[in-house]
């Protein structure tokens, strides 16, 4: 086995909130009822509140080593936007983001965060590019969606000499960079003897599973430990359960190169769920190419029941977290009552991938009793499948 | 020198994220170009984003331990609502907190943040308290201050067996708890093995800056280090530097007992700066009496300076203020560049007591040139000592 040394240069940023704390939720377990241990990597002590950076940083230094000047990028929920913000603005470098224009309009303090770390923002799609005029001239009011926001930042780097695109999942590199989450997880559990039994996390471009995971697949495969890794997705935009494994586009215009993976339909604009981050057609292909060998499960989750776990999780151990990881967290309740009925005390390992403070306006939809259940758009999805690229 | 023991159940809560960390500010230097060293304690990494829950577990935890069932409290900014609401949440209490109206509207997400952790909210003044009635009358339309809220925590507290009433600042047991604060930065200090020379902190109750510097005073006055500690407060609503150090109420209506301490007078209603957590008329009696010793220096200082700070803070160190601490901020930039001038390599410490994720408003309107300072109103305060009571 070999590793990528961290640059010294992304270290001193890293040395502001890594390691991140393991915490054992005994409060959550006691309120359960449950025997099983449940133990969560809380990534939301980063400056940008969320897993994000730890790729962000990396990007910009080696970009940076490059001599880039700019980094483009687009945003949904605005965890990753936010991330790259900070990051370049702490590397001294140029941000550009095109934020999905319903979050723009419905979050206007993660807008105003980025433009804190100094970015430049932007709604998506936009008059400023000629994906985002060609999706306005159909559709004047278009909410967006991060396929659409892609295809805007990647053309705007590809005309600029001095700036790169920068994606914040999905792809190789950027799953390698959140491994760090799953290292330094094993090393915390080994420190207390323990070795999980079932890992859940929740996956949408698939950098928090992958980063979660992958190290722990590495020992499951070298038969140090015996985990079930399992993959949590939302019900209205489940591309590893009910998506197609074939070749695809990354965004909407057909601009990224193509892909291997589980999509949607790169046309496919998942409904508006609270979750925005995880509101992507694709996935990982790193991450579909070992659902498809059986290394991992996955399951899909609605988001009221997400919620449901949300409040408990809030409610004993503190911590609001963010829409993205509450399907973690629902998917590690499913697990702990199932002990509870079994009477077995496995241990349950999650990521807690970001806070929600900036997904209020999420928490008082469920507080009041507005949050509805999406299902599963299954006519959309057929119709984005025929618009598939035809690989020879 | 004698301690009290912390709790096992209050540390067993702490312990989600205490100690806090001890950062040097070694990008924000470098912007600089100072020889200081600046080193900040950042409080924000609490679940509820500040150092109050450092005294709203204990406080909740000893309440629960005496058989009361429900805690009432005022909140302005809100971070000592949330604390209270996540402390009583862990503890299984209720709790009821009555926010400031003006707060209550602008802040949404604080009012559903408090709610996640299960407590009531009210915007104050409420038709629900014979205070907030009286304050009604006189101006439907009042966009309520902590002095009035506090009016009605306490009327409800009072008439209720099982509730108790509890202050997020101000008296001797608040500062007490807080100075976990100081106390930890010292052992931290001590490891690098650093003294400090200057010491800043932001003061509206008073809680942070004791809790950072009383333990360091302690040490001053021991002869074991010669640091010089200077309170910042706001220029709008300056307590210590231009309140009159006398007996007065702690609320609006009169119904706390009287305290010794500089106080723009119980009716002085602050105008509406966005340091919310320092829109107080009083000044802890404590840290009152240390300044008349001359222990302590004071000074205050206008907002556009303060996010002046809070900017170049955030885009070298990563971290977002919330506006409260960029009162300290901006008190240690100006030391900073002090030592630039005299070549002085001084070790300036600080508190950041809480993050600004809640408050992206202030930013917004800062970043777009909307922010005003606010002149120290002479007027309404003479008015306001008028009504001071008489003690005989």
């Amino acid at each position: 086995m070999s590793y990528i040394d961290i640059p010294d240069e992304v270290r001193e940023v890293f040395k502001l909130w890594r390691p991140t704390p393991l915490v054992r939720a005994r409060r959550l377990e006691k309120a359960l009822g449950t025997p099983a241990r449940i133990y969560y990597k809380y990534e939301g002590t980063s400056p940008a509140g969320s897993h994000k950076p730890n790729t962000a940083v990396p990007q910009a230094y080696f970009n940076k080593v490059e001599g880039v000047k700019k980094l483009t990028t687009e945003t949904g929920a605005g965890q990753w936007g936010s991330a790259l913000a900070f990051a370049t603005c702490l590397l001294d470098m140029e941000c550009e983001v095109w934020q999905v224009r319903a979050s723009y309009d419905a979050k206007p303090y993660r807008k105003t965060i980025m433009q804190t770390w100094g970015a430049t923002l932007h709604p998506s799609p936009s008059p400023l590019t000629a994906s985002g005029r060609a999706i306005l001239e159909k559709d004047p009011t278009s909410p967006g969606s991060l396929g659409m926001a892609i295809s805007e930042a990647v053309e705007v780097a590809a005309a600029d000499p001095n700036a790169r695109y920068a994606l914040g999942s999905v792809l190789n590199h950027v799953l390698l960079h959140q491994t760090i989450i799953g290292e330094e997880a094993l090393l915390q559990l080994a420190k207390i003897g323990e070795k999980p039994d079932v890992v859940v996390a929740c996956t949408g471009g698939g950098s928090n599973f992958g980063g979660l995971t992958f190290p722990i697949l590495r020992e499951k495969m070298a038969g140090k430990m015996n985990p079930v890794i399992r993959a949590v997705e939302p019900a209205a935009c489940p591309s590893l359960t009910k998506g197609k494994y074939c070749y695809d586009y990354g965004d909407t215009a057909g601009l990224t190169p193509l892909v291997k993976m589980h999509t949607l339909g790169h046309n496919f604009v998942p409904d508006p769920i609270h979750a925005g981050g995880l509101r992507y057609h694709g996935m990982a292909p790193l991450v579909s190419h070992i659902y498809e060998l059986g290394l991992i499960e996955a399951i899909s989750i609605p988001q009221k029941e997400c919620f449901d776990a949300a409040i408990a999780f809030a409610r004993t151990e503190g911590i609001v977290p963010a829409p993205e990881p509450t399907h973690a967290l629902a998917a590690a309740v499913r697990e702990a009552l199932l002990c509870k009925e079994t009477g077995e005390s496995k241990c349950i390992l999650t990521a807690l991938c970001g806070h929600g403070h900036f997904d209020m306006a999420s928490y008082e939809k469920y507080l009041s009793g507005e949050m509805q259940d999406l299902e599963y758009p299954e006519e959309k999805v057929a119709a984005a499948l025929k618009d598939l690229p035809v690989v020879e």
